[in-house]
């Protein structure tokens, strides 16, 4: 089997110290699946002896609905990945620009591609600034950018996200803004590109519900773009049953929770603050992101180790394209999750191991 | 949107007749989801606040036991149609050679490589004879065989079987057989190629629980092969979580439900040979298949319109390569189905319309 390089792998932990650890390494809401969406859930259970409609057509009508967009802009797919997999395979393009760190299936999925990449400085806080600009060239086929980012959680400001969506209409490239974060931030009206969409074909929005509505494991997520014709490419990249029943269904419940959504995220942002810090105040050199997770830096290389000996899981970033050893991800999840964090965290100092 | 060319679409027979229909375009068991199996998936709804297990490993274990085949052989997918994807991904084949009729899927996830088509002969009972083993030559990369075949229910001879794995390993292709429908035969143990697996790296079994236990809608299936390198390529061939927490929960409960399989399959043999003589005595030319589906041919082109005016989705099968306008499949299922189907068959012919 390859390595797997992302979080919230609780199996091998599971097959390593036994039980059941407390899970910061993947962006995973802490309050759970609303209760509409988990029924809707068991009631698909019960419609799952028909195909799934290759078309989420039930899906596509509740997003569109909720996010003020025509369901005809929407693709959905087997979560965020699956439509990542198939944007690559359906754009083919000779050669994409991608910021550094990001989230790493953009670079799997883009095998064969001649890849760029726009390094993020940590003395700028890793935010991109204009120095993007430059980066995009006529040569250029694709610019991908997580806002805000994985895993600093930073956002691009407004104004320069814009401009670098006119660059790439000048430059003639595509801009995947991959937003599934998006709904963390406590003003996100601002920052999603959405309203830009419909006078913009060459822009596409990734989106999934897998992190606010806490349904990694059930697998769904879209992509919004006013180009019909890529629409119907990402039909064609692979199999038409992508998104299970149970997939669709949830999807569709969600899109009616937004006063719950709010909620969540209200509450993130104020444990986002008391997160932050306390880690701080332990020594950690803290990212200022705004999404459900927190980058920081320590001087120990073998801290998640420690921790995961401990019985709770952060996200080691040494593999991420960009940071190295050191660098670690945490979610910002309740307070009695932050509480266990810190405890750990002071245990292992207090006994120097 | 594009065309959409399978069956089992009763999303677009709502929009265009409302309502439900008998479904006998898709072949899906009619004595539905085990208690079992169901109970193990409304339980998996409560761990979707995870990320799947990238490496299926409840599941994999569960079905290794029941097919007395090394986990370590299996590779878990979004359903058959995802490894099929990921086997045209991984294995990249120049030329393939693939039966016509057979699954349309085969075809689509092989764009770009050089297709020949051995074509069944009606004539021959649209069975695979010696002829196939002349079309494996040294420049074939992979062959594709569905045994039983869909859309003909008509399996390959044992004997004649291993003569075709042996010359794919003589020609240096590799060999799929797409065994989905396998547990519906009565003598599944006669035509697996299971037995065959440690000594044929080469060959590559495709499995899936979708039609038995009637569970489309989870998607879930998995392919079984020795050649280790090629597994490790399917893994790398697309997004890690693929698989649905709720679906490898279903797959590791339906592997310990073999006494219930048996039954089922007992259950649709009675009724296939029902079904086949009241297909036979209403002059309809029925291809002798032994799957849960038949094939068979009419004089009228636009039967499936009628039947679906009446409720009654069959499968048209005039878009099946190697078929034509007059060519149908229909689902075996239980007593009552078949009822409908032939009441509504015998409403046509006595009004001629």
């Amino acid at each position: 089997m390859p390595e797997y390089v992302h979080g919230g792998d609780v199996y091998s932990y599971a097959e390593r110290y036994g039980g059941e650890p407390l899970d910061l390494s993947a962006n995973i809401s802490s309050f759970g699946i609303p209760e509409r969406v988990r029924q809707a859930m068991h009631r698909a259970i019960e419609d799952c002896a028909r195909y799934p409609d290759p078309f989420c057509r039930a899906a596509r009508r509740a997003i569109g609905a909720a996010e003020a967009v025509p369901d005809g802009f929407l693709y959905c797919g087997n979560g965020a990945a699956d439509v990542l997999d198939r944007l690559a395979a359906a754009l083919r393009p000779r050669r994409a620009l991608l910021t550094a760190p990001a989230f790493a299936e953009y670079e799997r999925t883009l095998a064969g591609a001649d890849i760029r990449f726009h390094y993020l400085r940590e003395d700028e806080g890793f935010a991109v600034t204009e120095r993007i600009l430059s980066d995009i060239t006529p040569e250029t086929d694709v610019v991908y950018l997580c806002n805000p980012n994985n895993p600093t959680g930073r956002t691009v400001e407004p104004a320069l996200l814009r401009a670098v969506a006119a660059r790439c209409a000048d430059a003639g490239a595509r801009l995947i803004v991959d937003e599934c974060f998006v709904d963390f931030l406590q003003d996100a009206a601002r920052h999603t590109l959405k309203g830009l969409l419909a006078g913009s074909p060459h822009l596409i929005l990734l989106r999934a519900y897998t992190k606010l509505f806490a349904v990694p494991g059930v697998r769904f997520g879209w992509c919004m773009t006013a180009d019909v014709g890529l629409i119907e490419a990402l039909y064609r990249a692979g199999q038409p049953w992508n998104v299970s029943v149970v997939a669709q269904a949830c999807a569709a419940a969600a899109a009616g929770e937004r006063e719950w959504a709010a909620r969540v995220a209200a509450r993130i942002a104020e444990e986002r603050a008391r997160l932050s810090g306390g880690l701080a105040a332990r020594g950690l050199a803290v990212c200022p992101g705004e999404a459900n997770f927190l980058l920081f830096r320590s001087g120990d290389a073998a801290l998640h180790e420690k921790l995961a000996a401990r019985g709770v899981l952060i996200r080691n970033c040494a593999n991420y394209r960009g940071l190295g050893a050191g660098y670690y991800r945490t979610a910002v999840r309740s307070g009695d999750d932050t509480a266990r964090l810190f405890a750990a965290l002071d245990a292992i100092r207090k006994e120097g191991c």
